[in-house]
């Protein structure tokens, strides 16, 4: 199911996979499909079960407005609305240390839209990296199939430009400041060794 | 608002205060009254504010099944189901480190119950340790207003107790495992100092 945000966005619920809408002959064999949501949630399934790190997108927020209880069966809300996150998407433990990042992907070749970002989000990052935590966005070019992760000093550093010039960021500036993560089949996305060289190696 | 879950819990929505539905007349100078949810979330507001930790709760999750497009106005989700959180409630950073936790009330005087935990949260807390993050759990004895906090090794090694014998914790046991939290106005439940003490002072 997929639903629309006001703002053009999609929410894509974790109980049905985009490629369901594949006529049945097209069988898959590969995870090609997915969205980042997806690649990223198995990603860190698997961390978790090979004791890696404890890692977890966040629930959606929503605001409830009514719930129902009918009589021996579960309560039902019957009117809630998709609330914007104040924080970033996902978060966890790695070795011991804070782990925070967001995810976005773009069709866009040659740069990163930052309209994909939002104050909140950025402000977010901003306190996470003053607490000494790691801080990072994942971002994908969805036509090439890579995956960068760039910590969250530029993505603020970028995004503050933002108010002045560009609404993007270069992709050349990406390649320069961000780290590219190698693509898989199980971890689909294997960024903590990423993680571990950016943020541990020193 | 006052949501009942299947399970007999409730469910209190952030917009509306508890003490809101005191009669009119009865003016309340204090914090009292309000949930323990309320309390840790103005901490942990206070604290970023402060920029000593960035501690958040995450949303509470919910199954999305049927959402409407009206024209012109925001999504609005008309089905949906509040489901059994797999993870604790809370969680940051706080000088780098991983910081996670629950927290429950009772209203019983020499025992806390156990049944306020569920095997998924234990799950969690054990594999949170064995990444070397702090893990804990809040608890409030409403009738004293005290709160203390209990480390996850403890809580863990109760509630697999339970599973032989006794359902529930001694008090006794939470004053000789856990750390009384000062209790104050701003912030209200100040378990940093506690952290601190008990994480990084050796």
């Amino acid at each position: 199911m997929t639903i629309r945000y006001p703002n053009g966005k999609r929410f894509e619920t974790s109980t049905v996979k985009k490629n369901q809408t594949k006529k049945p002959n097209q069988i898959t064999y590969s995870n090609r499909g997915m969205t980042l949501e997806e690649d990223i949630n198995t990603t860190n399934e698997w961390y978790v079960e090979q004791g890696l790190a404890v890692i977890h997108k966040k629930p959606t927020p929503v605001q409830i407005v009514q719930v129902d209880y009918p009589q021996r069966s579960a309560a039902v809300i019957k009117e809630a609305y998709f609330k914007q996150a104040s924080t970033t998407d996902y978060n966890g433990v790695y070795k011991g240390r804070y782990v925070d990042f967001e995810a976005k992907e773009t069709k866009n070749k040659t740069s990163f839209p930052l309209n994909n970002f939002h104050d909140h989000q950025v402000k977010h990052m901003k306190e996470v990296l003053r607490q000494d935590g790691i801080c990072f966005v994942l971002l994908r070019f969805t036509t090439t199939d890579e995956v960068y992760l760039l910590d969250a000093s530029y993505l603020i550093s970028f995004y503050e430009d933002m108010k002045h010039s560009r609404k993007s960021i270069r992709k050349s500036d990406v390649e320069k400041y961000g780290h590219l993560i190698k693509i898989g089949y199980q971890p689909r996305i294997d960024y903590l060794p990423i993680v571990q060289h950016a943020y541990f190696s020193e």
